[in-house]
């Protein structure tokens, strides 16, 4: 998944066992009142439930079930220090400002009892959500434009709720598009005629590139939590799937949704509650982590995070769905394609690992040990000069980047083993980056607690990884996320701020050619180029 | 699935619309002791789960959650009068003798209140359940006797908690296995060396009939509650898999368990938790009803009961195991192969219908509107004179045998359409049988309220469905579920009784050729032939 910001990202993990307990003191008091539980599960919900889950069994977080917490004698005094403080571990300070006092005395003494159970919610409450704002007769049957709508990037603007269109070749703003509560991610349809966003809130939003001004042409609130979204790509033999799709995978409930990706309207779901792979317990939570398109077969490969499996899901036939299930490794997060679009490589972040399905058979072929939590994003891939074909992923927990050979068939010998590993400024890192015609490939450090590295980047050569450059991207922020121009010419990096920045550079020179400001960009934390997304191009 | 007891299988359907409410008063007590509540759990979970469902929504019974009754004004002495008379639709009384009026009450005020959360059950406590009582190696390396064992019958002692095998050549009976509460079926392994068994508790044994004595090898508790069992018994291009797997299908939690068909070690579990196929609901209890094991291909076909899925899980790769999810219809009980072992055939039976699902693609490919309430066992297949290959049901809700064209190759006009309709004495039948040597096809009336009619049977000439005979076979008891001999001469049915009868038929002439009787025949509902049990000869 791109974008996580710091404060879902990182769990309290080392810190829980290291902080010393001479805080803990007798249980804080319990029976909140009915009021005091729905503020506390709503606070609960927006800050803490990314990283620990709706039911508190733990991901990126550690478990802090009632059960857990009083196993490990810890208080509600306990928990008020771990949120007002945050820990080394990676858990962010919410005292000093950012939550108040007592809402954090409030949450802690939420957190000494039971999760209350989170809602359900089937097809006919999300249909009553659906709204067709334009319906496809009225949208334009080309585009209003002459610009070069394929280099469009989409700008996700984090906690202004909004999306915002440039035009990659001129830099300008093409509009400002509402789309709603803490947008996660964007993907393109597979024409990159539309951008289809998911809200952490669980809402759809699909915006037309072809109109002078885009807007959101479609939305549905598909769950009440989510992080991935996806269309249909293959268009071949087995039929023509292009924009026709659409698909959201979700954290609460825990279920597949698949849409009409014209309209958005819902058409199905896919429960995902499974057994775990390894010890085959029942995971009522079992969230769906990050989803990619097929271009060769007509499939969406989804992770079930905390259940370990690679669901390789065939959408020729949606009355007749073929799923495969592909035992891999807990805790999965994100990922993508190698170059010929064939394997899918995934990371189980808490298990320092890729997983790699052949997307032909969904079966697991590999796992691959790559160092202290990799984040990949959806990963770089490259031919390098010694070892051939390479993808590559950064890491949260250490300052590396690992390259593994993944051309099974030209390059056996390399196939699915780390051949590379190229030092950065140290760990945090959340996303690197090339494109096929690209010479750099491109790194950050956005959640390192410096703040010097935070905001610096490392940039490599592919024809040789050591003529390596770092440099400080910005005096503010956090800098994060890259994409490239439709040609591969220039990339972009977001200064992730309430006031931010996107700064674009040339990859051959590492020169900057443009900083694009303004107070509209506000927390920019994913910028998607329509012509990469649509052919997945990373 | 076969041998449903009375008592378990009609709903208070029609009843519940019908009975005049004048027997209404207000609300019975409710906050029962915690004492209270483990006796009402055990006296529903025994007595009511089979219909209604562990959590109450309905299946074969009507949805009697708490919420449901309330909506509808009935009270606990509502549920009491209920549960005391029974009901013209189907519902069985369990006043005079059967429960205590204390009982009676306890179950209705258990009635009014929410149902408590039924445990999970996962691989940890499966596995130490587990006991292989006789390891593959102390088993016998060829049969221990000179008995043609492939024309063992196995009898189910459905409340002796037993198992009788029998062999079919001289009405012997081999041995008498102990193998625990409420067995519900038995299946052959492919090479037909194995009985499989499955108790309404979950618990499944397997039984070595090359043993002198034969004896339960192995048994596991898969779950709380199931109903069917299968094992593997595809051998071909894809690998060789008889006897290698089994796999059970359980209500309670609702999964599916695979074991090792030699030890019955347990291996992997599947949810079944899933949305409903047209309203796209979440059913936390989708149990699963039927399993019919391939062998054209390494599947298992398994029937999602309330959601309304038919699953085709190919078990060739268990680490990556591909199901095929087709929607058809809900509330799927039982079902079984046309001739040739490509087409699934399944009972929606509260639809009235059969659903067709082609295994070699897991899709639906017709449904067929039969009657009321289909309950085909596992269906019977001949050769019509007129319209070539057939299969066939009887219904619980009308005396009529339905027959529709299964042989969409050879006979297009008439596949998936009813062709032909033979009366019966009434309604309540179960079973239908025949065997591609025999000239007749047997169906029973096992739940007709009449006592003449329950204890008889109809058998037809297949070359001339009009030449039909109909008598009653006992005086005692129910007349239920049939089994031929390997040969296909001989045909044995039950009187399903406390001490029971089976009672044997030269299929040709339908003159009785044995009658086999003693205090060990105890309740008696169902029985297996070896050899037609694993070539799945029906």
């Amino acid at each position: 998944m791109m974008s996580v910001p710091y404060k879902k990202t990182l769990g309290m993990l080392a810190a829980l066992a290291a902080l010393p307990l001479t805080i803990a003191s007798a249980y804080g008091e319990s029976a909140l009142s009915a009021e005091e539980v729905a503020k506390a599960k709503k606070l609960y919900f927006d800050r803490c439930a990314g990283c620990h889950g709706t039911l508190r069994k733990g991901a990126t977080g550690p478990n802090i079930t009632d059960e857990n917490m009083k196993k490990k004698n810890y208080t509600a005094d306990v928990a008020s220090a771990f949120i007002t403080n945050g820990t080394p571990g990676g858990m962010p300070a919410f005292g000093g400002g950012e939550l108040s006092e007592a809402d954090i005395k409030l949450v802690a003494n939420f957190l000494m009892e039971p999760p209350p159970a989170p809602p359900e919610m089937g097809l006919a409450e999300i249909k009553e959500s659906w709204k067709l704002i334009v319906p496809e007769a009225q949208r334009p049957k080309k585009p209003e434009h002459n610009r070069n709508w394929k280099n469009y990037f989409g700008v996700v603007l984090r906690d202004a709720g909004k999306v915002a269109i440039l035009d990659g070749d001129t830099k300008e703003v093409v509009n400002i598009v509402n789309t709603g509560f803490a947008i996660h991610i964007l993907r393109s349809s597979a024409s990159g005629r539309y951008f289809y966003s998911i809200g952490r809130d669980g809402k759809a939003s699909m915006i037309d590139l072809w109109m002078d001004k885009p807007g959101v042409v479609a939305e549905v609130k598909t769950c009440h939590d989510a992080r991935s979204i996806d269309s249909s790509k293959y268009n071949g033999p087995k039929g023509n799937f292009e924009d026709k799709l659409a698909i959201v995978g979700c954290y609460w409930p825990p279920h597949i949704a698949i849409m009409d990706g014209q309209t958005l309207e819902p058409k199905k779901l896919i429960s995902t509650r499974s057994y775990t792979y390894d010890t085959n317990e029942f995971v009522n939570e079992a969230r769906v982590a990050a989803i990619i398109a097929g271009h060769k077969d007509p499939v969406w490969i989804a992770n079930i995070k905390e259940a370990g499996y690679i669901w390789t899901i065939d959408y020729s036939d949606l009355k007749n769905m073929k799923i495969t299930m592909a035992e891999t490794e807990r805790f999965l997060h994100d990922g993508g394609w190698d170059a010929t679009k064939r394997y899918v490589q995934m990371a189980a972040n808490m298990r320092n690992k890729m997983v790699v399905v052949d997307s032909e058979t969904g079966k697991q072929i590999a796992q691959i040990e790559t160092g202290q939590k990799p984040h990949p994003g959806r990963g770089a891939n490259w031919v390098d000069p010694k070892y051939g074909p390479v993808t590559a992923t950064p890491h949260l927990g250490e300052g590396k980047v690992a390259a593994w050979g993944s051309d099974p068939k030209g390059h056996k010998e390399n196939a699915w083993k780390v051949v590379r590993n190229v030092e950065t400024l140290g760990g945090g890192g959340l996303f690197v980056k090339t494109h096929p015609k690209a010479k750099h490939v491109w790194v950050d450090h956005t959640l390192n607690p410096d703040d010097k590295i935070k905001r610096s980047v490392c940039a490599f050569e592919k024809a040789d990884p050591a003529k390596k450059n770092c440099w400080q991207v910005a005096d503010h922020g956090r800098v994060t996320h890259f994409e490239y121009n439709q040609a591969g010419t220039e990339i972009w990096v977001a200064v992730w701020d309430q006031v931010g920045e996107l700064v674009v550079y040339d990859d051959k020179t590492l020169k900057e050619i443009k900083r694009i400001k303004g107070d509209w960009l506000r927390t920019p934390t994913g910028h998607f180029n329509v012509y990469n997304g649509m052919t997945d191009t990373y």
